[in-house]
Protein backbone atom coordinates (compact mmCIF):
# COMPACT_ATOMS: atom_id res chain seq x y z
CA UNK A 1 0.00 0.00 0.00
CA UNK A 2 1.39 3.38 -1.09
CA UNK A 3 2.03 5.92 2.03
CA UNK A 4 0.12 8.60 -0.50
CA UNK A 5 -2.77 7.13 -0.94
CA UNK A 6 -3.34 5.92 2.93
CA UNK A 7 -2.29 9.97 3.68
CA UNK A 8 -5.08 10.94 1.11
CA UNK A 9 -7.78 8.61 3.33
CA UNK A 10 -6.50 9.09 6.86
CA UNK A 11 -6.13 12.69 7.36
CA UNK A 12 -9.67 13.06 6.02
CA UNK A 13 -10.75 10.29 8.43
CA UNK A 14 -8.37 12.27 11.36
CA UNK A 15 -9.47 16.02 10.30
CA UNK A 16 -13.29 14.80 9.91
CA UNK A 17 -13.80 13.22 13.36
CA UNK A 18 -11.54 15.54 15.20
CA UNK A 19 -13.71 18.61 13.74
CA UNK A 20 -16.87 16.78 14.76
CA UNK A 21 -16.01 16.63 18.14
CA UNK A 22 -14.95 20.17 18.49
CA UNK A 23 -18.14 21.68 19.15
CA UNK A 24 -18.72 19.31 22.20
CA UNK A 25 -15.63 20.49 24.07
CA UNK A 26 -16.32 24.05 23.50
CA UNK A 27 -19.72 23.63 24.42
CA UNK A 28 -19.01 22.32 27.92
CA UNK A 29 -15.77 24.68 27.96
CA UNK A 30 -18.01 27.97 27.75
CA UNK A 31 -20.88 26.73 28.98
CA UNK A 32 -19.79 24.84 32.45
CA UNK A 33 -22.99 22.85 31.74
CA UNK A 34 -22.00 19.17 32.08
CA UNK A 35 -25.50 17.78 33.15
CA UNK A 36 -25.74 16.24 29.65
CA UNK A 37 -22.56 14.04 29.59
CA UNK A 38 -22.30 10.99 30.64
CA UNK A 39 -19.56 9.89 33.43
CA UNK A 40 -18.95 5.79 32.41
CA UNK A 41 -19.63 6.80 28.60
CA UNK A 42 -16.99 9.46 28.59
CA UNK A 43 -14.71 7.89 30.83
CA UNK A 44 -15.06 4.72 27.74
CA UNK A 45 -14.80 7.01 25.17
CA UNK A 46 -11.99 8.57 26.65
CA UNK A 47 -10.12 5.80 27.59
CA UNK A 48 -10.65 4.38 24.08
CA UNK A 49 -9.24 7.65 22.21
CA UNK A 50 -6.02 6.58 24.41
CA UNK A 51 -5.97 3.22 23.17
CA UNK A 52 -6.69 4.81 19.72
CA UNK A 53 -3.19 6.83 20.06
CA UNK A 54 -1.39 4.07 21.43
CA UNK A 55 -2.48 2.17 18.77
CA UNK A 56 -1.28 4.69 15.80
CA UNK A 57 2.22 4.95 17.88
CA UNK A 58 2.61 1.26 17.62
CA UNK A 59 1.95 1.48 13.72
CA UNK A 60 3.88 4.18 13.25
CA UNK A 61 0.42 5.81 11.88
CA UNK A 62 0.50 9.38 11.65
CA UNK A 63 -2.95 9.90 11.03
CA UNK A 64 -4.01 7.82 13.96
CA UNK A 65 -1.38 9.55 16.02
CA UNK A 66 -2.41 13.27 15.32
CA UNK A 67 -6.58 12.71 15.09
CA UNK A 68 -6.39 10.99 18.69
CA UNK A 69 -3.93 12.74 19.88
CA UNK A 70 -6.22 16.05 20.07
CA UNK A 71 -9.50 14.11 20.38
CA UNK A 72 -7.66 12.79 23.41
CA UNK A 73 -6.19 16.48 25.06
CA UNK A 74 -9.86 17.70 24.30
CA UNK A 75 -11.95 14.57 25.66
CA UNK A 76 -9.78 15.15 28.71
CA UNK A 77 -10.38 18.20 29.09
CA UNK A 78 -14.17 18.30 29.35
CA UNK A 79 -13.70 14.79 31.25
CA UNK A 80 -11.87 16.92 33.79
CA UNK A 81 -15.09 19.40 34.24
CA UNK A 82 -17.62 16.70 34.29
CA UNK A 83 -15.57 15.23 37.62
CA UNK A 84 -15.62 19.04 38.58
CA UNK A 85 -18.45 19.18 38.10
CA UNK A 86 -20.23 15.87 40.17
CA UNK A 87 -17.34 17.41 43.12
CA UNK A 88 -19.46 20.69 43.58
CA UNK A 89 -22.33 18.89 43.88
CA UNK A 90 -23.73 19.18 39.93
CA UNK B 1 5.86 -4.83 15.55
CA UNK B 2 4.56 -7.89 16.77
CA UNK B 3 0.89 -8.14 15.30
CA UNK B 4 -0.34 -10.14 18.98
CA UNK B 5 0.85 -6.67 20.67
CA UNK B 6 -0.91 -4.45 17.88
CA UNK B 7 -4.12 -6.91 18.42
CA UNK B 8 -3.55 -6.29 21.95
CA UNK B 9 -4.23 -2.61 22.32
CA UNK B 10 -6.20 -2.07 19.29
CA UNK B 11 -8.90 -4.46 19.90
CA UNK B 12 -10.17 -2.81 23.38
CA UNK B 13 -9.35 0.47 21.27
CA UNK B 14 -12.24 -0.42 19.11
CA UNK B 15 -14.33 -2.32 21.42
CA UNK B 16 -13.98 0.93 24.14
CA UNK B 17 -14.96 3.60 21.52
CA UNK B 18 -17.48 1.37 19.72
CA UNK B 19 -19.14 0.77 23.36
CA UNK B 20 -19.36 4.56 23.97
CA UNK B 21 -21.29 5.26 20.85
CA UNK B 22 -23.76 2.52 21.49
CA UNK B 23 -26.00 4.70 23.87
CA UNK B 24 -26.31 7.44 21.46
CA UNK B 25 -27.84 4.68 19.00
CA UNK B 26 -30.46 3.09 21.11
CA UNK B 27 -31.40 6.24 22.66
CA UNK B 28 -32.13 7.83 19.30
CA UNK B 29 -33.29 4.77 17.97
CA UNK B 30 -35.94 3.40 21.19
CA UNK B 31 -36.75 7.88 21.42
CA UNK B 32 -36.90 8.65 18.09
CA UNK B 33 -35.75 12.52 19.36
CA UNK B 34 -33.22 13.44 17.28
CA UNK B 35 -33.64 17.08 18.87
CA UNK B 36 -30.40 17.10 20.29
CA UNK B 37 -28.10 15.50 17.28
CA UNK B 38 -26.82 18.31 15.14
CA UNK B 39 -26.72 17.15 11.25
CA UNK B 40 -23.48 19.03 10.41
CA UNK B 41 -22.11 17.52 12.74
CA UNK B 42 -23.37 13.88 12.77
CA UNK B 43 -22.78 14.14 8.45
CA UNK B 44 -19.08 14.99 9.63
CA UNK B 45 -18.54 12.31 12.24
CA UNK B 46 -20.64 9.86 9.57
CA UNK B 47 -17.92 10.93 6.95
CA UNK B 48 -14.99 10.55 9.24
CA UNK B 49 -15.77 7.05 10.48
CA UNK B 50 -16.38 5.91 6.87
CA UNK B 51 -12.91 7.63 6.05
CA UNK B 52 -11.78 5.69 9.07
CA UNK B 53 -13.18 2.41 7.53
CA UNK B 54 -11.54 2.84 4.54
CA UNK B 55 -8.18 3.45 5.95
CA UNK B 56 -8.38 0.68 7.91
CA UNK B 57 -9.05 -1.65 5.00
CA UNK B 58 -6.10 -0.23 2.87
CA UNK B 59 -3.88 -0.79 6.25
CA UNK B 60 -5.49 -4.30 6.70
CA UNK B 61 -6.15 -3.59 10.53
CA UNK B 62 -8.51 -5.52 11.78
CA UNK B 63 -9.38 -3.60 14.73
CA UNK B 64 -9.97 -0.47 12.51
CA UNK B 65 -11.87 -2.14 10.65
CA UNK B 66 -14.47 -4.15 12.88
CA UNK B 67 -14.61 -0.78 15.39
CA UNK B 68 -15.29 1.42 12.37
CA UNK B 69 -17.72 -0.86 10.67
CA UNK B 70 -19.81 -1.30 13.93
CA UNK B 71 -19.56 2.43 14.24
CA UNK B 72 -20.62 3.45 10.70
CA UNK B 73 -23.34 0.91 10.74
CA UNK B 74 -25.11 2.68 14.18
CA UNK B 75 -23.89 6.10 12.88
CA UNK B 76 -25.70 5.55 9.87
CA UNK B 77 -28.87 4.84 11.31
CA UNK B 78 -28.73 7.84 13.39
CA UNK B 79 -28.18 9.75 10.75
CA UNK B 80 -30.88 8.50 8.74
CA UNK B 81 -33.30 9.08 11.27
CA UNK B 82 -32.40 12.71 11.70
CA UNK B 83 -33.19 13.01 7.88
CA UNK B 84 -36.24 11.85 8.43
CA UNK B 85 -36.72 13.88 11.58
CA UNK B 86 -35.81 17.14 9.60
CA UNK B 87 -38.18 15.77 6.53
CA UNK B 88 -41.37 15.56 9.35
CA UNK B 89 -40.61 19.26 10.34
CA UNK B 90 -39.00 18.29 13.48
Amino acid sequence: MSAALLDLVGYPAAALTTIAFLPQALHSWRTRDLSGISLPMYALFTLGVAFWLAYGILLGSMPIIIGNGITLALASVVLFLKLLHIREGG
